[in-house]
C-alpha cells in the first residue's frame, strides 16, 4: 500500500476504509510511518473531518495496538466516568466513591493534564503514596479490596493513541471530534469500559468554545460507543466558568473531600450527583432512588468513608490533613464594586498552570501545592476590595505581577446581573 | 512564536502574516522546525489554500533562504521559459537555442524530472560532457559565450523549497496551486529572473487535470510573478496526450534536434514557436516580425548551429549522432482498425520511468537511453496492425509483459474521429 495515497483520499474529503485505517494506525504505533505522514493525514482529518465508521474503525485500531484488559468481562456493571477536560473540576475524585458506597463498582481510566486543565492522576498524586493500576492484575486487586480502580494509560495501553496525542498536541490538530472520539473511546475500549458515563464540556473553559460543538462530540462519542458496544450517557455541561471553586492537585483533593462531607461546592455537588445518577440509572435503579441513595451515601457518611478505602487499596495514606500546602498566598481584589458578570475559565486555568499546576508540555512535573481559590462566582455582587480569587503558590518561582493582572482580568464586573445558564444542558444516549 | 498558533490559524482558513510565512520557511530551511511540524502546516495549505499575499510572502522567503544570483540585473531582457510539466515535452531544449538565436538572452532554471514526467537536466545529460551551471559565475560564464545558459538548483538556491519538495511528495501536499507558485517563483526569483514564459498545463497528462485547475494555476503564477516585479506571459496548453512523439531523455534530445532542423514533430514545433514568440513580444518585437524571425532562424540554420554553440558552452559534445541508443526495441501494435480517440499521457510516462527514462523517488539513476516513441497520434485513422508506439529499451532488466499491455492500453481506438482540440488554450499576461 502507497501510504501516500491514504493521505490523498482525506486531503480529497473521501471516505478511508479499514485498510486504510489499519495502515494509519499501525504505522503509528509501530513507527513505519514518518512523522510527517501522520502529521498530514492527521491535519487532513482534522479539517475534512470522519464518518461515524472511520471513527469506529480509528477507535478500533487504536484499541487493537496495545494490550486490552477486558475489566467488563470481569465486571460487566462496572462503570467509568470521563470529562473532556475543564477548570475546576475534581468530579473523578467524588464520583468514583460516591457511587462505589452505591454498590456500583467503578474504573476509571484516568489521564495527566492537557493544556489549562489539571488530570485526574496529579490530583491523586499530591495523596502521598497513591499509585494509579498500571496492569490487569493491578486493577482486579483494586475492585476487589475496595469496589473502585483509578487505572493510568500504561506504556501497553493503545500505544498508537500516545503516538498519535503527542503529534497533534505540536500540529494544532487537537480539536478534531473524530481525534478525541477515538483517543477517549480507544482507551476506554483498551480497559473494557462497558459501561461509560461522559460528561462533554462547552464553554470558555473547555475545549469546544461553542454549545453545537460540544453537542456535535457528544453524539459522535456516544454513537461510536453505541457501535463499539458500549453503554453510554453523555451529559453536555457547562464550563464558561471554573466548576468548583479550587484549581490544582492538593486544592481539589481537599475540594473533594469537602463535597464528599457535604459541605462542598454547590456547583461541583451538582454536577457529580447528576452524573453520579446516570451511573445508577445505568445500573437498573430507578431515577428518583438514584438521587435518594447519593444522598443518602453523602449525609450518613458512606462515601467519604469509601474515599479512605480506595485511598488505601490504592497505596495512599488517607489523611487529607496532610496533603501539600502552598508555601504561601496572595489574594486579589475587585477593583470597583459590581456584578460578577464572567469568570474565564481558561485564564485561571493558565495562572494555576504557571503556577506550576499543570504542564507546558510533556515531562513538565506538577507541583501539587500550587494552585488557586476562587472567592467570586458568576452573579455574585460584590464591593470594591472584595476578595476574587487567592493564588496558592508552591514550590516555583514565579514572576507575580503578570499573574495578579490575568487573574484580575479574569474576572469580567458590571452592573447588570448576567442571566443564568444551566449547568446542565443536554443529555444523549447511546442504543445497542 | 508558537509556532502551533500558526499552524491553527491556517487550519481555520485565517491569513498567514509576513511573521508567520517567514517562521515556517525559516524553520524549513534551518531544520528548526519539525518535519511533523511543516507537514501539518502543508496539508492546511493544501486544503485551505492561500491568497495571493500569502503566495507572494511564501514566494519571497523561499527565495531569501539561499544564494541569490541577481542574473536579470547584469541581462534585464534575458527570458525563462518554464513548464509546469508534462509528456514528451522538450520544448526548453529547442526554446533556449531558438530564441537566443533571434538575439534574446535566454536564462533557464531547469530542474530533474518529477512523478511520470521527464526533467530538462536529466534529458541534458544524456549529452556527453553536459553541465549546467551550478553558480553565478558559471552562469554568466556561459551566458556570455553562448547567449543561453542552462542552471541547475544547487544546494545554494532556495534550500526551504528543496526541504518543503521533498515534504510534499511523501505527504500528499503536491497538487496545492500556492505551494506549485511558490516553488516555481522562489527558484526564478533566487536566480534573478525578471522575464518569464510560461507553459502551463492542463489534460490527463499534466498535474492540472482539470481546464479550470491550470487556468487558476496560471493566473495565480502570473499575479504572483507581477506583484514580485517579474513581467510574465502564460499559456495555458493542451496536455491531454504526449506533446511531441518521443519520451527519455536522448530520445528527447533527438526529437529537440530535428524541430530544430525543421523537420520535427508538429505538435512540438507549433507549441515551441508560440512559446518563443511569447518571449521575442517580450523583449519588443512586434508579433508578425517575430513569427517571421523565428521561421527565419531555423530555416536558415542559425537556431540549430545555436544549439552546438550552447553545448559547446556547457561543455557538451555538440555531436547528437553519439547520443545513447537503446539496446533493443519492441513495437506494440493497434489490436483493432480504428480511430485513435485518445493517448494517455500519463500512462505512457511511467511506461518510459518504468524503462528508466524517470525517477520513482529521489537519487534514482536516469538511463539516457530508456524511452519510447508514439506512431500513433490522436485523430489518426489506424489498420488492425499499425505501429502504436515502440518501447525504447535501455541497461535496465525490465518484465515487458505488464508494461506492453500497460501501453497498448494507453491508446483508446473508436470508431469515431474525436473532437479536435486547440493547443493552446489561453494566455495570462502580468501587468507590472
Amino acid at each position: 500500500m502507497n501510504f501516500v495515497e491514504v493521505i490523498a483520499k482525506k486531503r480529497d474529503g473521501r471516505e478511508l476504509n479499514e485498510d486504510d485505517v489499519r495502515a494509519f494506525v499501525g504505522g503509528a504505533a509501530r513507527g513505519t510511518l514518518g512523522d510527517e505522514q501522520l502529521a498530514a493525514l492527521l491535519m487532513a482529518i482534522c479539517i475534512r473531518g470522519a464518518s461515524t465508521r472511520e471513527t469506529t474503525l480509528l477507535v478500533e485500531a487504536m484499541r487493537d495496538s496495545g494490550a486490552c484488559w477486558r475489566l467488563g468481562d470481569a465486571y460487566p456493571e462496572a462503570v467509568d466516568k470521563h470529562s473532556t477536560g475543564g477548570v475546576g473540576d475534581s468530579v473523578s475524585l467524588i464520583f468514583a466513591p460516591l457511587v462505589a458506597a452505591c454498590g456500583v463498582p467503578v474504573t476509571m481510566m484516568a489521564g495527566a493534564g492537557l493544556g489549562h486543565t489539571q488530570g485526574t492522576l496529579d490530583k491523586l498524586a499530591s495523596i502521598q503514596g497513591f499509585r494509579a493500576a498500571g496492569n490487569r492484575e493491578e486493577a482486579i486487586a483494586r475492585i476487589e479490596r475496595c469496589g473502585v480502580c483509578f487505572a493510568a494509560q500504561s506504556q501497553e495501553i493503545a500505544p498508537a493513541d500516545r503516538k498519535l496525542y503527542a503529534l497533534r498536541d505540536v500540529t494544532a490538530t487537537v480539536p478534531s471530534s473524530a481525534l478525541i472520539v477515538a483517543s477517549i473511546m480507544s482507551k476506554k475500549l483498551a480497559v473494557g469500559t462497558k459501561r461509560l458515563i461522559l460528561d462533554v464540556k462547552w464553554g470558555t473553559g473547555a475545549f469546544c468554545k461553542k454549545l453545537a460543538e460540544a453537542e456535535e462530540l457528544a453524539e459522535a462519542l456516544v454513537s461510536v460507543a453505541a457501535s463499539a458496544g458500549v453503554m453510554t450517557s453523555a451529559l453536555v455541561t457547562d464550563m464558561n466558568e471554573p466548576l468548583g471553586n479550587c484549581l490544582g492537585s492538593a486544592a481539589e483533593v481537599r475540594a473533594a473531600v469537602e463535597v464528599l462531607e457535604g459541605r462542598g461546592d454547590r456547583r461541583l455537588t451538582e454536577l457529580t450527583m447528576a452524573l453520579a445518577a446516570e451511573a445508577l440509572v445505568m445500573a437498573g435503579r430507578p431515577a428518583d432512588e438514584a438521587a435518594t441513595a447519593l444522598r443518602a451515601a453523602i449525609e450518613g457518611g458512606a462515601a467519604r468513608h469509601k474515599l479512605d478505602e480506595l485511598v488505601l487499596a490504592h497505596g495512599g495514606r488517607p489523611e487529607f490533613t496532610h496533603l501539600p500546602r502552598p508555601s504561601r498566598t496572595v489574594t486579589v481584589t475587585a477593583p470597583r464594586a459590581g456584578v460578577v458578570r464572567a469568570v474565564d475559565g481558561e485564564a485561571l486555568g493558565w495562572v494555576a498552570v504557571s503556577l506550576g499546576a499543570g504542564r507546558r508540555r510533556q515531562g513538565d512535573e506538577v507541583d501539587p501545592a500550587a494552585g488557586l481559590v476562587v472567592h467570586a462566582r458568576t452573579g455574585d455582587r460584590l464591593l470594591a476590595g472584595a476578595p476574587l480569587a487567592t493564588l496558592e503558590i508552591g514550590a516555583r518561582d514565579v514572576s507575580l505581577d503578570p499573574l495578579l493582572d490575568r487573574l484580575t482580568q479574569a474576572f469580567e464586573l458590571g452592573d447588570e446581573a448576567p442571566q443564568a445558564r444551566p449547568l446542565v444542558v443536554a443529555r444523549f444516549k447511546g442504543n445497542l
